[in-house]
């Protein structure tokens, strides 16, 4: 901490005594852990977990001038693609510097179309201010905008833009949709079908909102696909304890970088029609396909190439957000959902929920709309524009192709290929010795591997058991979103850091 | 709309049949309003409840050419002052600008101050962008400009940028930490009180959570002041069915404008502590005190005034945001809160649960930095913030003595004076044939006047009953934020409006 010390702060040789008195006044305290709300607590979130939080430690301890076998924390825990160096699109960048102070639009260093975009989003704000809340929906032309895009992507298909809901990012949109779904207690509690390995803000959701988790396994041995038979098993399985009423897919895959295959959408989407089951499809990683014959197919497209007997019933939400693809402006917590086949009722409960909050902060809704409405041929930024997205898209599936390539010449660490999305799951071996160490420390055997490598090399991974897997199995997630360079000797250190673990304990 | 027709949009002649079609998927589908989370269903929010959705209708009925008795709606439900016309701080904009579109550093036209601050913003942002995550916390720097802000502002009482969270609004931070406080069945449900009228945030986020709503009224007679022996005889009351653990305070009071004096808060802490509670204080509106001898007192400064035997056991969380005050910048959702005397295990379950939403939008935190560390004497930018900030917080000062003076001069009439925040809160006598035909139509009488004055004036205000108020009293709330001369002609026709509907319905 760069602030200066506060006046209170005790002198060093009463830290003990203070902490004493702490234990003291704790158990008069309001709340404590015992007395806290129970399903916070049961909240795990690995991608900021206690690996990420001594991460920031030892960056502290660099700085401090600690002695480390390594000058630099290099953080693959997060899909945060500026914070790695990949640079923000300039038109998206102009047009919020325009909104944020329409001053600007009189400057003539801006391009005619940027101007236009910034005067088109500020028309629709209050008072012409970023500044004023907007409908608790989202602002009405970005909804149109977005609703636009989702027809181009797909296809025809219509979109009303009366079923676009902008968010916070896409974890406010899943949030507030499971917020939706989850009731009752006991035998009829809802259970909520989420993939192993999962993204862990699902988790996490579900345990404060106290719904069941029901896991079903994707097939690491056929490239992380989810199985219909596997999806048949987890659900009768949970019908006998709880209410499965939700199922869940990250397409393309978090952590697995799997993207699915047409059949395969059609497939889950029939399981769903037949199964009574609300689908919630999270397509963040939509422009994030790398590999040779994979392409993104959204659900809502393949939803309505089934037929009215599908597209007229099945309720579907799918989840979109600034955050990925080839903007990586997380920063901005942008993001929209689409809602398929809902019921009116409902549609308006849905409203009033999201206007207690007010609204999604406006930048990142001007951002949206520059993603859903980027610059067309024509337009004076489209040849920027253009390049700068295909130079990222590009730079990732380079990387995607690296990090697999190399990840699979190293003895006791086999890789799926990543076929999008921004992230390699793969799986490593541990000797038992390490995991009979690692349980004795009461740690999860692959939270012990990264901690290690954390410690030795300064590269930060998430461990597997922050995901889900197979009992007896273990991974790490890492991001491929360091630039090439970096990521190279990232993947050096890996394998070098894997080759001396084995060692040390074999 | 203006978006397109889709094709899919059936023919006129069918709605009926599609309504009908509607009804019989409706029963076959897996979210319903039976089936969905009842505590969702049992949030109300008035603010932007049903009399906002018809303003909103009747906007675009205007906009349509509907003809009505006035052509405009003026919206006096929400605290949006840039929507009301307000203007943004000059200095922020800019450095927001900056800091989205750095390029924008190299250009002659900002001054030095403004592209200082958008440097220290950008260097503590993951790859000097906006577009990074933060900490989950918020960014480390803002979090120290945020503690040495209170410290100022509280005469050097110590802030410890750790106890720091920023947050996306206000709003964000509450429900956050009810979220923690929350817990228990039957008897032992957390209870938690709030002043009747509040701030329907509150009644919501309980609903949600589950809790129970612990109403103290405050005094109208003594110009919405809080009664200690209320507070008394509010928690006797819910002790015998409840388990009461937190006291909000709203300061100054929205919706009724009171400003509390420092004996008031000294008598709540006294009393928090006594009764063991847990303080939430929001203080969103600590600039915007109009009347003369009233001045804002943070609870936290009288906290610590109260001597060691409070400071260092009483349980406080306060919230400040971006949104109110001279800045009205509600669009961005920052905010912060800042906890005092919390369980140190409490506070890793809370940097836990906060990181689950991975962070509040970095714009929001930048403008939060901005309001805290504002130019200073000798700063080239500092007499135009001066002049502006001045400027407004006169502005609103005078429209808050108008807004009291013209209201009290309606027969029927009483409003008590607006010491401070946005809004007034006045009194109205209805006539008994008035709230027969309300309740006729099932509606608050209140409710019904209120919609009457929409239909009739264009002039949107929300009904008491949203706030809540003693039994067999009515109210509405009304924001001061027009520019004057709508103010006033808004006024007129309020006065007009109750005139004629007194006649109407005697």
């Amino acid at each position: 901490h760069s602030h200066q010390k506060l006046n209170y702060e005790p002198p060093r040789g009463l830290v003990q005594e203070k902490m004493t008195e702490n234990a003291v006044f704790s158990q008069n305290k309001v709340l404590t852990i015992d007395t806290m709300n129970p399903n916070v607590k049961n909240v795990e979130y690995a991608v900021r977990g206690p690996i990420v939080q001594r991460a920031v430690q030892i960056e502290k301890e660099l700085r401090e001038g600690v002695k480390k076998p390594f000058t630099e924390v290099i953080k693959a825990n997060i899909g945060d693609a500026h914070a790695m160096g990949q640079q923000p699109i300039t038109f998206f960048r102009q047009v919020l510097a325009l909104c944020s102070y329409p001053e600007l639009l009189k400057d003539n260093m801006f391009p005619e179309d940027a101007k236009s975009r910034a005067r088109r989003i500020l028309q629709a704000c209050g008072g012409s201010s970023l500044g004023a809340y907007s409908a608790s929906q989202g602002i009405d032309c970005v909804r149109q905008d977005v609703a636009r895009y989702i027809e181009r992507r797909d296809g025809g298909v219509p979109c009303d833009p009366d079923n676009v809901y902008l968010t916070s990012g896409a974890s406010d949109g899943i949030v507030t949709m499971l917020k939706l779904l989850v009731c009752g207690e006991g035998a009829s509690k809802t259970g909520v079908m989420i993939s192993i390995p999962q993204y862990p803000l699902y988790s996490a959701a579900l345990a404060e909102l106290g719904a069941v988790q029901v896991n079903y396994y994707l097939n690491e041995e056929k490239c992380w696909s989810m199985d219909l038979s596997e999806l048949e098993r987890s659900l009768a399985e949970a019908r006998k304890h709880c209410n499965p009423k939700v199922l869940c897919i990250i397409n393309p895959g978090n952590p697995t970088g799997q993207v699915q295959s047409r059949q395969c959408i059609e497939d889950v989407i029939r399981f769903a029609a037949k199964e009574h089951l609300f689908l919630m499809a999270d397509e963040v990683y939509q422009d994030n396909v790398y590999a040779e014959g994979c392409q993104f197919h959204s659900f809502k497209k393949v939803l309505f190439e089934l037929g009215p007997q599908y597209s007229n019933t099945v309720e579907l939400v799918s989840f979109h957000s600034t955050s990925k693809c080839y903007m990586g402006e997380c920063g901005f917590r942008g993001g929209y959902m689409e809602v398929i086949n809902m019921d009116p009722e409902v549609k308006a409960q849905l409203i009033k929920l999201v206007s207690v909050r007010l609204c999604p902060a406006v930048p990142g809704q001007a951002l949206m709309d520059l993603v859903v409405n980027s610059p067309q041929p024509g337009e004076p930024s489209y040849t920027t524009f253009m390049k700068e997205r295909t130079t990222t898209l590009s730079l990732l599936a380079e990387k995607a192709k690296l990090t697999e390539e190399i990840l699979n010449t190293v003895p006791g660490i086999t890789c799926n290929p990543v076929q999008g999305a921004m992230y390699s799951f793969p799986n490593i071996s541990l000797p038992q010795k390490a995991i009979k160490e690692a349980k004795a420390l009461g740690q999860a055997p692959d939270m012990f591997y990264c901690m290690k490598m954390l410690e030795e090399t300064g590269i930060c991974l998430v461990p597997g058991s922050g995901f889900g897997q197979k009992d007896g199995t273990y991974h790490f997630r890492m991001t491929i979103l360091p630039p090439t360079d970096k990521l190279k000797l990232l993947l050096a250190k890996v394998k070098e850091f894997h080759q001396k673990f084995t060692r040390q304990y074999s």
